[in-house]
């Protein structure tokens, strides 16, 4: 059985290069935009400056074939079974960053290092929890 | 636009009652196999006993409707933002689960303190980074 995500919103970022973006928010992103859907306003609206959060994406541009890779891209890693990477490249291509907000504009929600590329579909946000630290 | 997720495996698990099974597996949940389909038996290949993983399950008793929630089940917490809490109703209920792998045997992988119930749909593996911990 299969199931389907709806977007609640979409990354806004100057990353517009897959080859060239980090491959990791902590290896040094830039700030960027969750613009989030009117629909989810209500969802949104306890998120507060200052707070560490988990963003999930649809990391489109993945493919959903492969099922070993080379890490990093790098074809000098040894190819390796997807569930050990954090490739875009898997089954399910969802993507994982946490980031901390910085400011929030109405929908418009600014994080500090995201390494998703502008376009890039948001599908959830939750909180770090303490045991996560 | 709105994106297709399939599973690739299902959780096995001694919690059948979601009402009585722990809010998060740091809390203390019990051991659960993850149980892959073997399409995908390539993409776990590299998955190694000891590691930590964040398991990614589509929560399927969740409710897509609701944008803000009592967190933890509780009325006496006030109404938050879904967003805010790991509440499995959400848009897109995506659970994640932080976990460590105790045994493997074939397609079937043996994980410590996750508290998804049984039959949960998994929908991706990811390792846990250095600059996460």
């Amino acid at each position: 059985m299969n199931y389907e995500v709806r977007p609640i919103g979409s990354v806004e970022s100057p990353l517009v290069d897959p080859k060239t973006a980090p491959k990791q928010g902590f290896e040094g992103a830039p700030e960027a935009w969750l613009v989030f859907n009117p629909e989810v306003a209500q969802g949104i609206r306890d998120l507060a400056i200052g707070a560490e959060v988990l963003v999930l994406t649809w990391l489109h541009q993945g493919r959903r074939d492969l099922l070993a890779v080379h890490p990093r891209d790098d074809p000098r890693n040894p190819e390796t079974g997807v569930f050990s990477t954090r490739s875009q490249d898997r089954p399910n291509p969802i993507g994982l960053h946490r980031v901390q907000i910085a400011a929030i504009d109405g929908l418009r929600v600014l994080v500090r290092n995201l390494e998703a590329i502008d376009g890039t579909p948001i599908v959830d946000v939750k909180p770090v929890l303490d045991g996560e630290r």
